[in-house]
């Protein structure tokens, strides 16, 4: 690849054209307005394009959709958008019919504030907020956090309306709005890049939100990027699916999937480069350029995961194809045993065969190698080969799955199918996070 | 049912005509000969019939299957056998060609002690063992412990001369075999039951040895079922199919399957009744008796899963079919976010209704009901019914949800598919138990 994508700063702010603003609005109602066990983190933010900006969404594959994520998907399923409302602190799923009036009173509200916030502010007048009027259908919903309690419906209010007066593009607006979105995270999660089209400067920013709980909720990944570039609403929708698929949907945490996983972009054309058609889109750095930011956004997902002490790269080669490669990655990037042996930093080579012979792929173990490398690294050092243990010394495999981060190399030799995924290991951290205490109700679900 | 099955003691000698005895012989080669961790636990055990026995096994659907399995499954497809022979310690398996050769050497070794012991000992002169001469294809293999390991042959043949003597009906030999086949186990497991047929008194004993690991292989799950019941061979085969799937397949600790499940039944007919044929196994009580059976033993395997705290009867109702049913009561079973919500005693009906939500089965959340049960209540305590929380106070469902035991129940109510499933619930134990430390290699695999 010869594409130079330079790392720059402001995140979602960094394309032009994005401004975003986050509020404190004790969504979780711990503390009567006092914040909550985390003090009074930012959980509301606004994001908004100054221009009508091409939208695209993934969403989650789970039955069980949470309301904002029902009405997202009818936004992103048009031609245009303009703005994100989102929150932490309360999942609005599992809430039935008042769940969903919730979820479209939250964007007919933020159209409604941003509409006012544009004629009242004179930095608006200049730009084209003012220029057409903001409508609910154009506004993306997101929430995270506890399931099944009603939206508490004043203090979502009261953050919208404190955000849009905030609106601004620069880079603490972007940090306000990439902390308003975490819960269990342990930092931020941002990114911005920036590269060529046509002799126009293109860029894409991001944040995201990883598999965190919330007292307790579910694991939850929200991520939101927002570009420059100009690029038709078909193009952007193949273009997120393309990303998505090989990054947001090749991590696993725990293998649970969540009710209200979403990912959004935003593309308001200001780069001013010829516009991206679906038949230009291979050839375009544009698609190289999401995926790079996807691919980053979603390691940072794996490395911030809940109780995780170490991120593996689990590569499937030599599977009968792509699907059975998939299989056999995430049989073993999902196993309880395998995850646990990383946790211990120890090389268990066999529990990885035995996730391989019980996944969906064909596997012999006579023609299996596993083998262990350091990221980056060109030498793998394996453990089993052609279906036998090889004489390699435990230490030395050990001072490669000791480190925070290596790559396992999978090979059935039974065909090209290849496959990665980016796994965590299963920490008693985890558990502890995860498993709540029956005398404190607010650890507790439901 | 009106069947009366009285627990009897003696496990798997209860029944007519077996005997069996255990040594320690050190399969784990750590002390040469002066024991292992756990001290000079017996390791290795013959379980015999006097009378040629029909014989049934179902193995692991793991396709990385150990050289043991790979033996017995030969063996339990012919219509009589003869004799076990199982250690624990070591699994055979990833073991290749010479591992095969070592579980045919185990046959063929125990084969020739068995025939020789029925020459020189008086018991077995007036028994049926010294009439029909042992082959090694009457003989059953079965191991469980560390993978990837040759097997310490020298040891396991002195294991089994040693053993050959000892053979015995006693109540004592059945709980040395059922001590030999622990792993990490924290207890045997032992069950034994008279009932009648045709107003002969027929008995059936089981042991087995659950989800532990062995420094580490992977979980292994044995059971060995002993019958004096008359019955054909091609009945045997299909009563222990029904019943494996009404019991052992309907258990999960961690979602993980081994390499070396088995279980395996032998029926002597010592009790004269008239001989079980495959037309009237439905109506026989002979079918109930043996679901009883497995079931018990497989409710003690999820009872001492490593670091099980809490066992969980998953139940779920109103499927479309039976399949999805299965799909959904798993997909609940075995979510890392469910089970460790369950560690906590929290009734997290969120996470399940997420976990049904993707899963293979259909579910729309506006007809779902979660309830809690205490077992053998008649009272479901529901926390979600019909796509809304209900109003229970979370303390009630407490008292429910941090008992040692309670059923889970869950109602998706779009058709009749009905599933039960045991489950466990995630600890930090677990987690501790699997995880080796990569400072004593003793702990890891491979």
């Amino acid at each position: 690849m010869n594409d130079s994508f330079r790392k720059i700063g402001g995140s979602i702010c960094a394309p032009r054209g994005f401004r975003c603003a986050a509020v404190f609005c004790d969504i979780k109602k711990l503390g009567t307005g006092r914040g909550s066990e985390k003090g009074t983190k930012r959980d509301l933010a606004l994001i908004v394009s100054d221009w009508p900006a091409a939208v695209a969404g993934m969403f989650t594959a789970n039955q069980v959709s949470a309301a904002p994520v029902k009405v997202s998907m009818k936004v992103a399923a048009r031609n245009y958008a303009r703005a994100i409302v989102v929150n932490s602190g309360n999942a609005n799923a599992c809430t039935g019919k008042q769940g969903l009036r919730d979820a479209k009173a939250m964007a007919r509200t933020t159209a409604s504030y941003l509409n006012n916030a544009s004629g009242k502010l004179d930095r608006f007048k200049r730009s084209s907020l003012s220029a057409a009027k903001i409508v609910a259908h154009h506004v993306l919903v997101c929430s995270t956090g506890r399931i099944g309690v009603p939206m508490p419906m004043k203090n979502v209010t009261r953050g919208i309306r404190a955000c849009a007066p905030l609106l601004a593009g620069s880079a603490t607006a972007a940090r306000n709005a990439a902390e308003a979105i975490l819960t269990t995270d342990s930092r931020r999660k941002e990114i911005a890049i920036e590269f060529e089209i046509d002799n126009k400067t293109v860029r894409i920013g991001g944040i995201c939100k990883g598999a965190g709980m919330i007292q307790p909720g579910m694991a939850t990944m929200l991520a939101f990027i927002m570009t420059d570039a100009a690029i038709e609403s078909t193009a952007l929708k193949h273009a997120l699916k393309i990303a998505v698929g090989q990054s947001f949907n090749r991590i696993t945490v725990d293998g649970d999937m969540s009710t209200n996983d979403s990912v959004i972009v935003l593309a308001n054309g200001l780069a001013k480069n010829r516009e991206i058609k679906l038949d230009r889109l291979k050839r375009s750095s544009f698609q190289r350029g999401l995926n790079h930011v996807c691919l980053e956004l979603a390691k940072m997902i794996v490395r911030d995961g809940e109780g995780t002490s170490r991120v593996v790269t689990v590569r499937v080669r030599g599977a009968k194809n792509q699907q059975q490669a998939a299989s056999a990655a995430r049989a073993v990037a999902n196993s309880s045993l395998v995850r646990t042996s990383w946790c211990g930093s120890d090389p268990n080579w066999g529990r990885i065969l035995c996730a391989l012979g019980y996944s969906n792929a064909t596997v012999d173990e006579r023609f299996v190698d596993i083998g262990y490398r350091k990221p980056g690294s060109r030498d793998i050092l394996f453990a089993f080969r052609r279906g036998r243990p090889t004489n390699v010394v435990l230490k030395r495999l050990a001072t490669v799955t000791s480190a925070p981060e290596f790559d396992l190399e999978i090979d059935l030799h039974l065909g090209r199918g290849e496959f990665v995924i980016y796994a965590a290991d299963l920490t008693e951290e985890y558990v502890a996070l995860n498993k709540g205490d029956v005398n404190d109700p607010t650890t507790l679900g439901g």
